[in-house]
C-alpha cells in the first residue's frame, strides 16, 4: 500500500510507479537534477522510467560544501541552455543539498516552475524535503538565502535507503529522534522499542518511521508555513547543530550528526537550568548513542569561541534576542529566550 | 486625501507622513535601498525622516543594466554585514530596477523579510510597484529570475514627479496608456481628454491618473497573481518590448519606449488580421505620439533578426507555443496563439 497525502507519496518501489507524478507534469519537459553519487547509483534507472519525455540532465558536484549560489546558477543555466519554460519541470533527485538547491532554482526560474522531489536520504526523507524550505549557503552562512516552495509531489521510496551508507543513514536518525524528543512521547518510546529493526533498516519498520516523521513535520508545518512561530519547535538542536556546522567549515561532521550534538547540547543546558530531568536526557543519550551518533563536539575541529561566534549570528534570532528551543519533557519543548551565554558557556566546558 | 488601498497609499507629500509605514517595522533595524540618481535627490529626506531608526544604507547604480544577479548580492551582502535578521525591514526607494531588484533580495534573504516600497518614477508607481514581482536579469534574459513577493506597504508619492526627468516621466505614461487600451476604454477616453493636463503634471490629474492604473492592475493580479491566465492581459505590447530592449542590449530604450513601440506592432498586426478597427490603431498611435513615445523601431540599434530570436527565446512561450496579446477593441485584448510569424515580419517589415 502506498502511502499519500498531500501529495507526498510514502512506499518500497515508487521507482517503479513514477505514473504518480507523471500524471502531475504539465507539458513534457523535464530536467532531472541529481549529483554524482545519488546520479551514479540511480539516475539510470529514472532516466528510463522517464525516456518517454527526453528529460534533460544536470549532475551536480557532491556534499554541503557545494551547497551555494555556483550549484544554484548552474540550475538555472541548464534550464535556460535547454530552452526551459514556464511550464517545464524540474525533477530533484538525490538527499537534501540537491532538493534544496534545486527547490531555489525551481522558484526563482521565471518565478517560479513545476518541482518534484525523489529523496534518497533519510534525512531527505523525513524533513528537508518536507515543509517548503528551499536555498542554499551564502557567504558562509548556511541556508542564509532561499525560499519557500512547495514540490507539485514528493516520492519517497524506501529503497533508497538499502544503499545508503551507514554514516548518511545513522545521520537522518538525528532528525527522526528530533521528531520523537520535540513532538511526540509515544514516537519516542516506539524509536526506543524497534531501535533494533531500525538499524537493520527492516522494510515495514523504516515505512512506519518515514511516514509518522512526515507527519509530524507536516503538522507542525502547516500551522506555521513561514516559521515565524510554532514552527520554531522543530529547531530543537538545531541552533547549535548550524553553529557546529558553521564553525567547522560545513566539513567535519554531517547535519544529522551536528543535530545530534545540539540536541544534547539543549538537553544538558536544560538540564541544568531544571527545567528538564535527568533520566530524559539519559534516554535521549542512549538512544543517540545507540545509533552510533557523537553526542560530544570535539574540540580539535571546533572551538568553542568559534562556536560562540556562530551561534549569536544564527539567522533566527531576533531583534538582537537569541530564543533557544529545550526539552522539557518526552515529546515537548520550550522555547527560552534571553539566557544568559554564561550557563551555556558552562555547559559546553563541562561536556565537550 | 490619502488614498489606501491593500496597504498601498497614494497622495502628494507622503513623505511627510512616513508614521504610515513606521508603524509596519517589526524591530527597528531598516536598510535603505535607492540608486546613485534617486539617492541624491531623495536619500536626504528620507533618511532624516527615519533618523530614529538609524538606517543602514545601500546605494546601487543606477539603471537596467545593472539589474543583475551581482546587485542582488550586493544588497544580501549589505543585509548580512549589517546583522540584519528575519524581522529586519528593507526599504527600497527608487524606480522599477531598485524595486525588483529590492524585492527580489527581501524575499531571499532567510527566505523573506519584511519590504516597503517607495517608488519614485512613474513607471515604477503605477506598474513596477504593483503585483508582486520581483527579479533581475540573468544570462542576458530580462527577468529570468525573481519571485512573487509582495511588500508590507507601497509609498506612492506623487510629489517625486515633478523632478522626474520628462524622459522617464513619458515612458512611464506607456503603461498607463496600456492600462487604458487592454483594460477600461473609459479610462482611455479620460487620458485623451486631459492630456494637456497630463503632460503637464497636474497634480491632481496625476493623483486620479495613479489611482486608477493601480486599481485596473491589481484587479487583474487579484484574480491570478502568479500570472498564469487572467494576468497576461497585462502583457500586452510586452513580447515586443521584451524583445526590443533584449536585442538592443537594454541600453537604447527604456522599458516604456519599447512598450510605446511593442503596443504598436501589436495594434499593426491586430489590424492587419482583421481583429482591431483601424481608427483605435490610430487613436492609440496619436497618444503616444502627443506623450513624446516613439512609434518605431529604429532598425540602425536593432535588427529584425535579432528581434525575432528575442522574441522567440520569450520565457512567457508554453510548450513552445508563443501566445500574443493583441488588442481587439478599446478596452479589450485576447490572447492569440500559434501565430504564423511571417504575419509578423510583414508587420515589422512595413511598419519599422
Amino acid at each position: 500500500m502506498i502511502y499519500n497525502k498531500d501529495n507526498i507519496y510514502i512506499g518500497a518501489g515508487l521507482l517503479n510507479n513514477l505514473q504518480l507524478i507523471t500524471s502531475k507534469l504539465p507539458s513534457n519537459k523535464l530536467l532531472i537534477v541529481t549529483d554524482e553519487i545519488v546520479g551514479h547509483l540511480h539516475l539510470k534507472r529514472v532516466r528510463s522510467a522517464l525516456a518517454a519525455y527526453d528529460p534533460d540532465i544536470l549532475i551536480l558536484p557532491s556534499g554541503e560544501t557545494n551547497k551555494n549560489w555556483f550549484a544554484v546558477e548552474s540550475i538555472l543555466q541548464a534550464l535556460l541552455q535547454h530552452k526551459h519554460d514556464r511550464h517545464s519541470t524540474i525533477i530533484s533527485l538525490g538527499g537534501g543539498v540537491v532538493g534544496d538547491l534545486t527547490g531555489f532554482a525551481a522558484s526563482i526560474y521565471m518565478r517560479g516552475i513545476n518541482w518534484i522531489q525523489i529523496p534518497t536520504t533519510l534525512l531527505a526523507q523525513v524533513d528537508a524535503a518536507i515543509g517548503g524550505k528551499t536555498g542554499c549557503n551564502f557567504a558562509g552562512v548556511k541556508n542564509l538565502i532561499g525560499t519557500f516552495y512547495f514540490p507539485q509531489a514528493i516520492l519517497i521510496d524506501t529503497e533508497f535507503l538499502t544503499d545508503l551508507p551507514d554514516k548518511d543513514y545513522l545521520a537522518g536518525l538525528a532528525e527522526v529522534v528530533k521528531y520523537g524528543m520535540a513532538c511526540d512521547a509515544a514516537f519516542f518510546c516506539w524509536l526506543e522499542e524497534h531501535k533494533q529493526q531500525i538499524l537493520k533498516r527492516d522494510a515495514e519498520i523504516l515505512k512506519a518511521m518515514i511516514i509518522r516523521s512526515c507527519e509530524l513535520k507536516l503538522a507542525v508545518v502547516q500551522d506555521d508555513v513561514h516559521d515565524l512561530d510554532q514552527r520554531m519547535i522543530l529547531n530543537f538542536g538545531h541552533s547549535f547543530a548550524h553553529a557546529i556546522e558553521a564553525a567547522s567549515g560545513f566539513k567535519h561532521y554531517l547535519h544529522g550528526e551536528a543535530v545530534a550534538i545540539g540536541m544534547l547540547i539543549a538537553a544538558r543546558w536544560a538540564v541544568k537550568l531544571g527545567i528538564l530531568k535527568r533520566d530524559i536526557l539519559d534516554r535521549l543519550c542512549s538512544l543517540i548513542v545507540y545509533f552510533g551518533l557523537p553526542t560530544e563536539l570535539d574540540r580539535s575541529i571546533c572551538s568553542l569561541g568559534m562556536l560562540f561566534d556562530c551561534i549569536t549570528n544564527d539567522k533566527k534570532k531576533r531583534a538582537g534576542i537569541l530564543n533557544f528551543i529545550l526539552p522539557c519533557a518526552l515529546g515537548r519543548v520550550v522555547k527560552v529566550e534571553r539566557l544568559e551565554t554564561q550557563d551555556l558557556e558552562d555547559v559546553l566546558q563541562e561536556y565537550a
